[in-house]
């Protein structure tokens, strides 16, 4: 591993819109579910809005020592009744910058999500990855998720 | 398959609780989990109270023609940056009463849901189903879900 990246871990703001869409579209799986274009299509701010509404829900940035965007990921926090009525939390999106991997970053975004998760009481955090994203496997395992469940998903 | 039951999928109200913590603990998985009390931690209310707070998350039931809260969903619906902006659907907690299995009530709910979730604006319903649940994962292929990704879990 490179020399680990020192980052900030802070709330996305609507000024990053652009470098989160931009590192979810330079992905061999995201890449044909994104426009990149400029201005870019307002659907994605919408969304920023949204997310930015729901408590229960943090969008996240890395941002490295001069202030560029490197890597996000979401976190949702789910009241449920299951496990006596623990939240669970769900981490999604997670993205490091091409030119910023394997030097800590996604491990920084994570630790922090898993922390965040359980003070707020969740009892468990799940997360789905593709089934080729083997490296991102590993990397779950060696955080200390397992691969516990199948992921089942349905497109329209 | 026996009979296709007729059921009401409904919302969830605070006098169902006690039923849909008795269809989770009825299970191998969940069993562990749960705790049956009379009257019930109180933990389980204040969760139900979270979800009813969350515009975002729906908790169904199923009601047979008696009356009795046969069967159970979480539906949460999650704003996001990726797809361009699109929301996620999360399908949680599937459960249907033992005795009234392989009567297609959990079909019933899980295409509720997914219709719902369309309806909102998803692009993509998820849910994580544990590697051990073969029949739940030939069910959830049966209504179109692919087994697209590993989910991973961290418990607490």
């Amino acid at each position: 591993m490179a020399e680990i990246a020192k980052v900030t871990i802070r709330p996305a703001r609507r000024e990053d819109v652009g470098a989160i869409v931009a590192m979810l579209a330079d992905d061999p799986l995201g890449g044909g579910r994104e426009r990149i274009e400029d201005p870019l299509p307002s659907s994605y701010f919408n969304a920023f809005e949204a997310v930015e509404r729901d408590r229960n829900i943090r969008l996240l940035v890395a941002e490295d020592g001069e202030g560029a965007v490197v890597g996000c990921l979401q976190l949702c926090i789910l009241p449920g009744l299951s496990s006596q009525g623990a939240s669970r939390g769900l981490i999604e999106d997670v993205r490091v910058a091409k030119h910023c991997r394997s030097r800590g970053i996604g491990e920084q975004m994570v630790t922090w999500a898993v922390a965040e998760a359980r003070a707020r009481g969740c009892k468990l955090v799940e997360l789905l990855t593709h089934h080729t994203r083997i490296d991102a496997q590993r990397f779950y395992e060696r955080l200390g998720f397992a691969r516990s469940h199948v992921g089942m998903t349905i497109r329209f």
